[in-house]
């Protein structure tokens, strides 16, 4: 067995990202390469069906997708170690090595809402170009789609309290850490604790203190004063690590001593036990101490769900940290986005095994939308606009080139927008069914195909 | 809102890597060192449950967490960031300029058993160095003992058929689809579909292809035709995009055809469907055609309970390629690995609120294994040995330096014969519960500490 050359920390890097997909695009590759089957083909991204309890998906990691496709490299070394497999002939590792993405997305925007069977990305390039970014599409677009669609439910459960991604320590590596901080931000959260995040994406950044701070000094209210002294503008203070209301009247001395000297404490954490009851018990201790401004955060194990039990119960909480639930989508850790053949040379392409059927050909997306009813009409991209609507998918890029290049505000100005004004049953967390049609055109090709593709 | 500064595809880079830690490490850290209490602590990480239906846990991760302390630096970049946060002065940002991590880790290594409670990994070091790695050890630790306890399962279901890790799509994000790749084959899983990590860790690559390539065909026997022409060493044929069993006649008419050319096809790909009845029906169909010696491959939603019915019910396949279900951990996919203060130079440390209790001090893990009964006993480090146990805590790094640096097989090889030599009781998928105990002294140190840290 080879090892690698160097211990090095990460092996994912630019130049290394094109290896990064299933051996199987490269076999078929070769295969079309010899074929002389390179023509125009056009695949499409899109998730079957929603997860449990969702009712709507959003859209994310478009962003990271245009980087790879416009910075897409085989190596040297990448070529070196295809042809120790023994697979590839010199041929087409030659044309691997002189590869370059130079074909046409479309895609739903970053932010957007949209639904199962939705072209999400739409990628048309040679057949080769267009099959071999698959893996990585989908391992991003999966991961970010996942998160921003969790995140949602999570902030629209915190009705306008602020909530921040605590995740990083749970996040499925160092990737996911960081497309979780960023697609959190995307759907409304107010930052992220991954201070890396805060600088790669310009975030803002949060956090308090571990208990371990708390146990590192020889009693309480004595590492509350450390922080206190440090920290006088920006003091957290984390109440429970022995004794909650012990900890909200030690709490409440540090705001009185911050207040005689002209400063304020901003707030208290709590990480652990009954949040609601806790939080009416420490508020009542913090306002008795005249601590009145001083914010409860609280944390441990959130989920969209408890948060709307915490805010439906009119608990005295100000903002919330959400960790590991939001961060590997707990309920639902796996989005079901596929990539699949529409389109090719020889026209409209179908599967239909195990009743896994894709729609054919490249599509529009209409929405018509007003008055809290959305009703989105899939259509064949060559068929006249839905009076009314809006068309979701937009050229992103062409020739291999971007042509979209927004800022993250932009879209998370978009996908606020794309969520206030949802309609209430798609919004609540139970998750209603949204009204997605075909066009009668769409309808009648899928009906014609399924039955002229009886195996031969 | 700033922006990033120009477009990058990945932003945790060996460079970058120190920033990836929670803001609350940092400021914790400014503290420590504005009050000089930057003395030496020992913090552990460990599990405090097992999650459900596991019966042990496997330790994978330790070579990244390694390789992360002995490179980890802060950047001009990082501390120009740092700085605009506004909340930390420039002695301190000077102390970061310059850290080094020095500290000296004890750890269970990789591929080997373990169970909840015990300390995984052991960082002594300064206060600040122990602290500030936290988030990065947690992050790694817990996406890579999560995988390899569940591939775990899944290769103890196939029975000695080869599984292979086909989930990069599904992964969450790029590190993750390598450390899938990494801690499947970790613990027995024959490789894996991910180029890039074949490369980097040296492990086999597999691949079939895709229903895109035999739609990419006027019809299916024309499309295996064209791959057999390819890879005629190498050629697996998937046949369920049509029609199951036509695509096995299919494969059988290009197994003939190879085989009057002196060559043989390797196998055929079930995807969908009922695997155990489509692999009885294709078996027979190959088998009456003379193609006996093609392998049967099975993939689709596959997990260790399906894959244990499978082979429960005789079903004629010889491998299987499992994606999604590990890729995630469905089940699972939080693996709850904290990281705590368990002694500093004040002596041991606990912490105690709500159930959450820690064991404190510095540990050994002695384990007593023989004819199928396997036992540890958690003791602190000062304590004598177990006569007939061994140790399971050893040295990796002193002073920042590695002093483990073993091969990836090796470690492979330590799990094979860990799990090999596990009691059958918690081998079942259904998970037994293993004899872990705490020494006499341990408890007694627990409970003194328990009454004694009353918050004052």
């Amino acid at each position: 067995m080879n090892h690698r050359p160097e211990p090095r920390l990460t092996f994912v890097t630019e130049d290394s990202m094109a290896l990064l997909l299933d051996l199987y695009e490269l076999t078929m590759a070769q295969s079309y390469f010899r074929e002389g089957r390179n023509e125009r083909a056009t695949f499409e991204l899109f998730v079957r069906s929603l997860p449990p309890r969702r009712g709507f998906l959003v859209s994310a990691g478009l962003d990271t997708v245009l980087a790879y496709l416009e910075g897409m490299r085989f190596t040297d070394e990448a070529i070196t170690y295809l042809r120790s497999l023994r697979l590839f002939d010199e041929a087409f590792l030659g044309y691997l090595r002189g590869f370059r993405f130079a074909g046409d997305v479309r895609a739903i925007p970053e932010g957007e809402v949209f639904f199962p069977q939705e072209p999400l990305v739409e990628v048309t390039g040679t057949r080769i170009e267009a099959q071999i970014v698959e893996t990585f599409l989908l391992n991003q677009i999966n991961l970010q789609s996942m998160i921003a669609t969790k995140a949602a439910r999570v902030v629209i459960a915190a009705a306008g309290r602020p909530v921040v991604d605590f995740s990083a320590r749970r996040d499925h590596g160092t990737d996911a850490a960081m497309k979780v901080a960023r697609s959190s931000f995307l759907v409304g959260c107010a930052g992220t604790s991954n201070v890396l995040a805060g600088m790669v994406y310009g975030m803002p950044v949060y956090g308090t203190m571990a208990h371990s701070y708390v146990m590192s000094f020889d009693d309480e209210l004595e590492g509350f004063r450390a922080y206190a002294r440090h920290f006088p503008q920006n003091c957290t203070l984390l109440i429970d690590t022995y004794d909650t209301r012990q900890g909200a009247r030690h709490a409440a001395i540090v705001a009185r001593e911050l207040r005689d000297r002209g400063q304020a404490l901003a707030g208290v954490r709590l990480d652990s036990g009954d949040l609601i009851e806790q939080s009416f018990a420490v508020r009542r201790i913090l306002d008795d101490a005249g601590a009145t401004t001083v914010q409860i955060f609280a944390s441990g194990d959130l989920n969209e769900d408890r948060i709307a039990a915490i805010v439906g119960a009119g608990a005295p909480i100000d903002a919330f940290g959400v960790g590991t639930e939001m961060g590997v989508s707990i309920d639902a850790p796996a989005f079901g986005g596929v990539y699949k053949l529409v389109e090719d040379a020889a026209g409209y392409r179908i599967k239909t095994s195990t009743s896994k059927v894709t729609l054919p050909g490249r599509k529009h997306v209409w929405r018509m939308q007003r008055d809290g009813i959305l009703r989105d009409t899939i259509a064949l991209a060559g068929e006249p606009p839905i009076a009314g609507a809006r068309q979701l998918l937009e050229p992103v890029m062409t020739g291999g080139r971007r042509t979209l290049a927004e800022t993250l505000a932009h879209a998370r100005d978009r996908c606020r927008n794309a969520i206030a004004t949802l309609p209430s049953s798609l919004r609540e967390l139970q998750g209603g069914r949204a009204d997605v049609r075909r066009s009668a055109t769409l309808e009648a090709l899928v009906a014609e195909l399924s039955a002229a593709v009886a195996p031969s």
